[in-house]
């Protein structure tokens, strides 16, 4: 049984998620496993993964059967299970949870494609509805206060799969990169009654320096203080802070400009692996004023070294003002 | 120049560092380049490096020639560089300050080594004496708030260069991870009256469940909610928030439980690639009750994907119980 621990110094919940009784070789030279032959994310496959958690399937097909266009499974090796109760808990100076929680699977397309940029528009559009779906069902679950999806894309960025996929995991804690943001955008809406990304938007589009493109309802910007080269975030026009309050026709619009995007970095930067996160509002907040939920993709151009994660100090050898330049003069 | 850009919500300083004007496939396949013949840190090869800062020499012999034991140069590629204000501005809703700090290269021993497991415990204290060293001659610089000493071993830790060396960087901020540390023991301390580091050794000891080893002045110890497999710190006995005021014998013993810990490490992991930190107080804060320095020691057994990076939420496949009987029971 997993754990969730946290960090008595930093806040930081840490997921412990392990089997006991290992030998110290198990840990040696981990391999991932990619295996391009033989894919059991592709179409036709449907047996090779736990029976699945739900699909948009046109026909009405059964469960489990081909005929899927988005289809959402269960993690092989989950770090948190859904079962049990969350058990608070105090070891001495330290807190304590069961690893409660959802680690879902969303096989993007049956066709086994590597990025979301080979997929059609209306497919991307399907992925990004069924994030929302997922959010929204997993939200009613009392014990879970987060939900965090993300994408990684190659195997130096994390992917154990080749096959386009997105994870879902949904944890009894706030994670702590997206506390922060809470926690800061609310001391600036505290202190100037607006939404700090609001205001970035508004300043973005004044100097026109960062912005990679627009559509009707968002912008793809390289942030001022981007941690990685090519850091590109994608936020909505419009004050939202839940994702999961998306309208059809907004996640639409969003699946152009994630594919534009992407593409654009693809040609960039020669098919970098990398990777996607939405970052969207904890689901017992409601609408609230101070947070706006956005994405943040990030090409995996430079190893991330030791002074980057023993600090929180990152150092980016590309100013953003150059990499905007550069996605917004390429072609999709 | 490079810049210091502070990002608005989440308060982390990033350093922009780039040389402006380069074509995209700059970035593309970016390769630390290292070689192991002619390796420009061994002893006899000074010309091949920066002018030294400075050398520890038994001989007293002259700035740039053999003979020396440790020896520090600036870092080829900096960062930050020393000349210069800091000019702190605002740019619309953001902060800015110049590049301005210190990047140098501590080589821990002519030797061609890989590993500090691999040299003498005398030749040991005294790369940790030079920390002391660089940290005092760094502090007394008022436009910088920190000092951060780390080290990369093996190129997937992000190591450039394959020999034994440690990295400096000084900076007019404090680092968001340290930053984020020093807030929540001051909490801690401001409602309980104690470091909290103390609280969790005293604890630990009690527990002994994730207690490496222990020496005169020293515990090694798997931390309660390890970010990584195998995470480990030392911590001093005694409470100190100041590397810089380590007293010579305290180093000397540092050598042997930082050696003694790196060997069972290496041992266990089969020679992982590694990377530590030293976490010490901000220059101006002068030794304080509720910070407590420490060093974080990261084997490189699991890559980071992209729920950790996007989230500060970590999954780590290994209970530091388990790994505390690995390392205790693992010959040096």
């Amino acid at each position: 049984m997993s754990e969730l621990r946290r960090d008595p110094v930093s806040g930081r919940w840490v997921i412990i998620s392990a089997e006991r009784g290992r030998r110290s070789t198990d840990f040696v030279n981990e391999d991932t496993g990619i295996s391009a032959d033989s894919c059991p994310l592709c179409g036709g496959s449907e047996s090779e993964t736990l029976p699945e958690i739900t699909a948009y399937r046109e026909d009405g097909g059964a469960a489990n059967s081909p005929g899927w266009h988005v289809r959402v499974v269960p993690n092989n090796f989950p770090a948190l299970r859904v079962e049990g109760g969350l058990d608070k808990r105090g070891r001495g100076p330290y807190d304590v949870m069961s690893g409660v929680g959802a680690h879902e699977v969303i096989i993007d397309n049956p066709r086994h494609v590597v990025s979301l940029s080979e997929l059609e528009r209306k497919d991307v559009a399907d992925v990004l509805w069924m994030y929302r779906d997922r959010l929204a069902d997993l939200k009613r679950d009392t014990r879970l206060r987060y939900g965090m999806i993300f994408k990684n894309v190659g195997r130096s960025a994390g992917a154990g799969m080749e096959h386009c996929h997105s994870q879902l995991i949904a944890t009894p804690a706030v994670p702590a990169t997206v506390q922060i943001e809470l926690d800061g955008a609310k001391r600036f809406f505290d202190y100037h009654g607006r939404c700090i990304y609001c205001d970035i938007l508004r300043y973005e589009f004044e100097q026109d320096e960062r912005v990679v493109m627009r559509s009707l309802h968002f912008a793809a910007i390289e942030p001022f203080a981007p941690r990685f080269p090519f850091e590109t975030w994608i936020v909505p026009l419009q004050h939202t802070s839940s994702y999961e309050d998306i309208r059809r026709e907004v996640a639409d619009d969003l699946a152009g400009i994630l594919q534009a995007t992407l593409a654009k970095i693809e040609k960039v930067l020669e098919n970098p692996p990398y990777n996607y996160v939405l970052h969207t509002g904890p689901f017992d907040a409601g609408e609230i004023e101070h947070y706006h939920w956005h994405m943040e993709i990030i090409p995996r151009v430079t190893r991330i070294a030791g002074f980057e994660w023993g600090t929180g100090f990152y150092i980016n050898p590309v100013f953003p003002e150059d990499a905007a330049k550069f996605l917004r003069e390429a072609e999709e």
